[in-house]
Order: C-alpha cells, then sequence, then structure tokens
C-alpha cells in the first residue's frame, strides 16, 4: 500500500507472487486474499480500516523505523508478524543530527541572517568537542548517532529503558524514568526513541526545566515525544537555546504553527532519514524478507508487537 | 600591537619583560628598542611602516596561523624570528569545515529558506559517507580537517608542495601543480594553505572548470588562494554545486560585493577558527613562547620565513 511513490527494483517479488499495488482507498480489496502487505505509506491508518478484511495476513512491513503509526489493538493481539525497516535510515539520521549540532554550535542561522542583510559581524563560536549529547532511543539509530558524535570528539549517554554501565555505544544508559534527575548533564538532548506508551510525552515540562541553561533539543524520533507548548515556553526565556524539529505531533506541520518562526528553532519536514538511495534500500530490505517468507525463512526486523520496536 | 581586543593572561609577561602595547599608529615609538613583539592584529601592514624603527628587533609573534599579512623582503632577510599560533585554530577550524560540508549535504540552507515561508517540502538529502573532500593544504589545520572528515566516514586527500603516497593523515598527497589533473576525484575542495607564491590564485578557472559538476569549494585559508569571479561563474552555471567562504581577498567583505547574494554560496566573517577560548589559547602561546624567549630557549612555531609556513 502506497501514495504513488513507490520505488523500482520490487519486480523480483512479482517473479515469486502475485503482487497487487493500492492507495489507502483500495487496500480493503487489495489486502482481501493477500498474506503479505508492504506497507509504503507508514502515516497511514488504513490498515486498521481494512482489517477485516485481513484475515489471510500473516505478515506486514512497514518502510519506516517507527511502527507506532500502523499499531492498534487488533493486531497486537493478533498472529500477524510485524517488521520494519531497521537499519535503513540509521547512517543518515546520524548525520543529520551531526549537521543540526554543528550549525548551532557554529552559529549558522545567525550567519545565514547576517549574509541575508550583508553585515560582516565577526562572532566567537561553540566547539563541540567535549560536549555531551544525551540520546534518548538505544535502537540502532541512536547507536549510529553515538559512534558518530564520539567520533568527533563529543562525550555520549543513553536513555533506555533500564538503567546499565558499560554499553558498547553509550557507557551509561540512563532509564528514562529518571531523565528529569540526569538531564542536566546534556549539552544537546537527541530523541530519537519509538513512540510507545513509556515514551510518549517524556520529555514534558519538567524534563525541560531540569535541562541546562543553554542547552538544545533536537527530535528526529516522534514529535510525541515532546511536549512543544512547553518547549516553545522555555525557548521564549533562553533557558533552552535551540530546537532542532524534524518530526511533530501532526504533520505537516500547519501553516499557522508558531513553530515556524519561533526564535532558534530549525524546522524540517520529516526528512532527517532520507538521503540519497533511502527508497533502494527499503525496496532491497523488502525484497529480501519477502523472499525469505515465501521459503519459510525467518524474518528479518521482526517488531516485538507489545513493545513497539525490534528487540 | 592591537586593535583594541587584547586577552587576560598577559600578566606573567609582564613580571619578566617590559611591556609596552601598541596599536598601528602608535607601533613606530613603542617598537624602538624592543626586542620582541606580539602581532595582535595579525591583518595589520603597520610592521612593514615601522621596519627602520625595529632595529632592536629578535622575535615576532603572530596571533594566526597564516604570516602571508607580515611577510615583507626586509623581514624574510633579517634575522628576526617569527613565530605563529600553529594548533590554536586546528580543530575548531576541522569542525567548521565539517559543518559547512553537513550543510550541503543536508540542503539546510534551502530548509531555512523553506521555514522561512512556512512551506513543508520533503526533499531527498545526500549522505557524507564515501564522499570525497581533497584537502589543499597539509599542515596542521589540514591535517585536523582530514581527521576529522574521516571520522565521520568520508575519504580524504591531500594536496601540498609534493607528490607523495602513505601520508598518515591523508593517504595520498597530489602536488599542486598538478591540482587541475586531480581536483575532478573531489566531491568537496577544501582551501586552508597558507598564502604564499605558489599558491596564490591556484584555484583558478581551468582547475574549477575540472571540479566534477556539483561539487563545492570550502575556503578558510586565504581568499587569495581562490579566483573569486571564476568562482562565481562557475556557480552561476550550476557546474559547481556551492561554496562555503569564510575569508576573502578583501576583508570585510564590501557591502556590495556579488558573493553576499549569489545562489548557494555561504558567507561568514573569517571566524572559522574562532571558538570559545581561542584568545585565551593564543594567549597561553604567546606567553610560553616569551618565557622561553626571556630564558634564550628555543621558541614553539617557529615560521621558515621563505616558504611562509612553520615546516
Amino acid at each position: 500500500m502506497h501514495a504513488g511513490d513507490l520505488p523500482d527494483g520490487l519486480d523480483s517479488v512479482e517473479e515469486v507472487a502475485d503482487v497487487r499495488y493500492a492507495t489507502a482507498d483500495t487496500l480493503g480489496d487489495a489486502v482481501d486474499g493477500a498474506d503479505a502487505l508492504l506497507l509504503w505509506d507508514f502515516f497511514s491508518p488504513a490498515v486498521r480500516s481494512a482489517w477485516p478484511r485481513c484475515g489471510s495476513l500473516k505478515w506486514i512491513h512497514i518502510a519506516a523505523a517507527g511502527v507506532d503509526s500502523l499499531m492498534f489493538d487488533e493486531l497486537v493481539d493478533s498472529d500477524v508478524i510485524v517488521t520494519n525497516s531497521r537499519g535503513v535510515f540509521d547512517r543518515p539520521i546520524a548525520e543529520f543530527v551531526l549537521a543540526q549540532i554543528l550549525a548551532f554550535a557554529k552559529d549558522s542561522e545567525r550567519s545565514r541572517a547576517l549574509q541575508q542583510s550583508k553585515v560582516w559581524q565577526h562572532r566567537e563560536t561553540e566547539r563541540i568537542d567535549g560536549a555531551h549529547a544525551m540520546i534518548v532511543g538505544t535502537g540502532a539509530i541512536g547507536r549510529a548517532i553515538a559512534t558518530m558524535l564520539t567520533a568527533v570528539g563529543m562525550s555520549v549517554s543513553g536513555v533506555g529503558r533500564t538503567q546499565r554501565e558499560g554499553d558498547r555505544d553509550f557507557g551509561t544508559v540512563y532509564a528514562s524514568g529518571d531523565l528529569g534527575a540526569v538531564v542536566a548533564r546534556a549539552d544537546y538532548l537527541v530523541l530519537v526513541a519509538p513512540l510507545t506508551e513509556q515514551t510518549r510525552g517524556l520529555v514534558d515540562d519538567a524534563v525541560l526545566a531540569a535541562m541546562k541553561p543553554g542547552s538544545r533539543v533536537i527530535n528526529v524520533g516522534r514529535g510525541e515525544l515532546l511536549d512543544t507548548d512547553a518547549l516553545l515556553a522555555h525557548l521564549a526565556t533562553g533557558h533552552i537555546a535551540g530546537a532542532a524539529l524534524d518530526v511533530f505531533d501532526t504533520e505537516p506541520l500547519s501553516a499557522d504553527h508558531p513553530l515556524w518562526t519561533a526564535e532558534n528553532v530549525i524546522v524540517t519536514p520529516h526528512m532527517s532519514g532520507d538521503a540519497s538511495g533511502w527508497k533502494q534500500r527499503l525496496a532491497e530490505l523488502f525484497v529480501d524478507n519477502a523472499l525469505r517468507h515465501f521459503k519459510g525463512e525467518p524474518l528479518r526486523n521482526v517488531v516485538d508487537k507489545k513493545l513497539g520496536f525490534v528487540v
């Protein structure tokens, strides 16, 4: 099921299976009798609507890392296997996060504004070596971010389900329930956790208030991880010095949303993972899984439907 | 000699020497009888003007990596030792170069413009892993840039005085005379060479024409390394996809200069090395050298005056 933007490279699946293409409107008819579904348009609620006609379905593959928009109780309780596109977005998102950190540290937004005004105004910028990034989300993408930031001389820690030391990528992982108590360590708070009941609204007013003055927030996970109104309030006082947001409660972000014009906020349209070649990589992963499915082999990237991510 | 912005931390020199502070206007009187000179305002031509009164001078320390503005024949031919601030700017400039590469790869300028117009427009961006940066200048700053870019998964090569293989930071170093023949390898051409007779105008129309279509230029060295008019012409055709320029033939850049408004050009005001703490580090390096000077010990960062940089 797609919204008109399917990649090339699905031919090899057509050789071994009867493939039907559908959009949200036509999914019900198309899925009737199907045993596998590729969900390309991963924000669509169409599967839930078509669920009564999904009786023969054994497997859903989603062209995204986050499965939150797909999930609903009947699917969780069913025997349908859900797989995701874990791995495709790791490296691009890590690069994107580093780009945003460096944009803040090197005062790039102000440089652009001064350039537009043709004003030559020397400033001191910040060094990133030694700055601390706390990464909420210890899955594959969070680990790629940690590796990248460590490589350029930053220190990192993770925030996950349980506290632990000696993690190979993060060193220390804090429990998400302790975030308010430990977040003052962060110069950059990077959100990349899956959206679950445990993470929804995790970065609330109290957590933001506990952050170090002058620190910054980067969200490449899901908008609902973060209390946007509280963030705007802490940006307005200057307590939070900046935010780079690639995801939002409602996407696309509405034209009248205050985030578009808030000072020191970088808005990007949910594109952090979508670097050159991403559709091809998504297609390859699906094709690989599809061939496994038809051969009866174990699938890659099986999501724990209760937890909401690949364990 | 300064222009009004001296750092703290020079007290320990005052304990061992008679220290006079001067600006360009008063340098002649101040330098008469002095045996050491700290040149804080490193773009000033004041030393050349005051040269007839520098008869007792044994040592000049310059608060910069590049000594091109200081040098003149009488100084080169004299016994006066020149030291520079090699090392202070390495890491900040490496961070700055990476920031500019990521800004291009992640289409950050376009994201800002779309944000200003409140337009949600998803795009595919570029990955930097596997992209090739050719770094013109194999001194300490060039090496710090090479190390940083390698750490984030880019491949690098250097351009220096002589061709060689197996360099610990660059792998291959090409001879600057061969630049036109090898530059097509570069996705990013990074200029950080000292300005000398060999490097002035090195990146001319022919070199720019030989670059890979869609490649980009980053100049953190000296404006005169690059033919600005030729660059503007290749940007206008789109052959060169972008340029991030921190240095210019004339600084400050004049308000009517076409670079301010050229498409895909990032203009910054000669600040790439000036990250938090830079003045303190400059002062520490000078104080260390001054104490060595007064004890008769060998100085750090002695410039080969004929070559124009520290060997």
